[in-house]
């Protein structure tokens, strides 16, 4: 679906960036961004032991969070200046249990509109060198202006 | 929509409890499973602001994994012993930011398939005193059984 | 969670009728507009055979197209003069079959935002004058200025 | 994510063009089944006025029952033989008016499980011999024995 996007802030790579050092979460769960393109952003997060579920594997909810902040910074790269983002809401289908040494989420801007920008996130589990599909996700992000 | 459960299994109670209790998520990120009942399950989560996002506030992946626990319990309660429970899939909309000093979920069974059972989570922040709505998540979680 | 709901604009009710006259679908589909409140609506639609899927129940896409219907305009009592409507997204659990004489839908806004406001729906179906949930929706409907 | 998959039932295609011949609302609203492959579905549904909202574009709960339908055959298409095919829940964004001549959904099965098999679903429009997007579907199908 998606294709190439032109950024609407000529600074959107500084901008994103400096929002992600401002994301506690992203260090206390070791949350790293390792790609940010116009429309699209990588974050990876090596796997903790304290942060699974009964089985031994990260929780759906640490999966989810991964996701949801791969998909705000896709989403955040296309906004304007001065403009901040939220997710307003998502799904996400788990689709294996997220098992592996690293887990990485890749997010695509879907729809770059101007109030709502629609994110596709798929979230995989690299385990022995070789990456797992483990989860899914579609999400709505919303571009708000501080008052 | 929903209303009371039997449980399947009498010892439902205490099936539960031992799950939460091997969930090393719950521990690191500071979960109590405050009330237990047949189709419903409240966890609370004291505010901390190492998990918060770029304002502040409860990051939406924290919300989630609340949400996703708390439905994911209520769900666990209905199912038969020596049955497991896994989250298929979820949808949650943020309704507000997660700001104050407690957050609180709310799960409560909408259908207690065989093999799928369906939840609604409401999620709340407790801020002096009083609660405000912040998200809602409708869940699908399921029943598996262990080979 | 909702409550009562004050609407921003007195002639919602007016308005919000006239928007349902302009729906060739619902007429197409036989929906009819029940009850109208600020953040309610319900919306009714008799068994049809020739809307059913392989096994003779209404198809789970006319499903959603009467809760959609019916979560847009609860949400549209609550918008402004001058504004539309429009379904951004929403998710669906199918949780029952639906079988039976006539289709429910009772739609009740969750977040009144300013731009999206979310509602939620429930389905049932009356058979034989009882009535069975047959779906849940989470809906998010966004308030557009036509140019 | 997704790659190419080895049907479980030989008879798979004359199994789906069954189901899809007995479904009343595909003759009732046009839709056509235009592409089927192992985890992959197409189906076309020309517009028609009568099912359109108040701009005169096809309602979203019309865009939904196309973009459903197809995700229930793609993952029907890796059932066993026996089973039936029904849809557990979805998700659907709305991107852009259901404008144009010709409403086409792309389902394509995530992840094939045993009991759940997950699809994505992209609905664009047909205008001017141009396609546009103006959906996107994730969806939960469940295999189901008759008994």
């Amino acid at each position: 679906m998606p294709a190439t996007f032109d950024p609407r802030d000529p600074d959107w790579k500084a901008r994103c960036l400096a929002s992600y050092e401002q994301q506690p979460v992203c260090r206390t769960l070791g949350i790293e961004l390792t790609v940010l393109e116009p429309g699209f952003c990588e974050m990876r997060m090596p796997f903790r032991a304290d942060l699974t579920q009964q089985h031994g594997y990260f929780h759906a909810g640490v999966v989810t969070t991964l996701a949801d902040n791969a998909g705000g910074f896709a989403a955040y790269t296309l906004m304007p200046a001065g403009a901040e983002v939220l997710a307003a809401e998502f799904k996400i289908n788990l689709l294996a249990p997220a098992k592996g040494e690293v887990m990485i989420a890749r997010a695509r801007v879907v729809k770059p509109g101007r109030t709502l920008v629609i994110t596709q996130v798929e979230v995989a589990m690299l385990e022995e060198g070789r990456e797992r599909d483990c989860a899914l996700m579609q999400q709505t992000a919303i571009c708000v202006f501080p008052k």
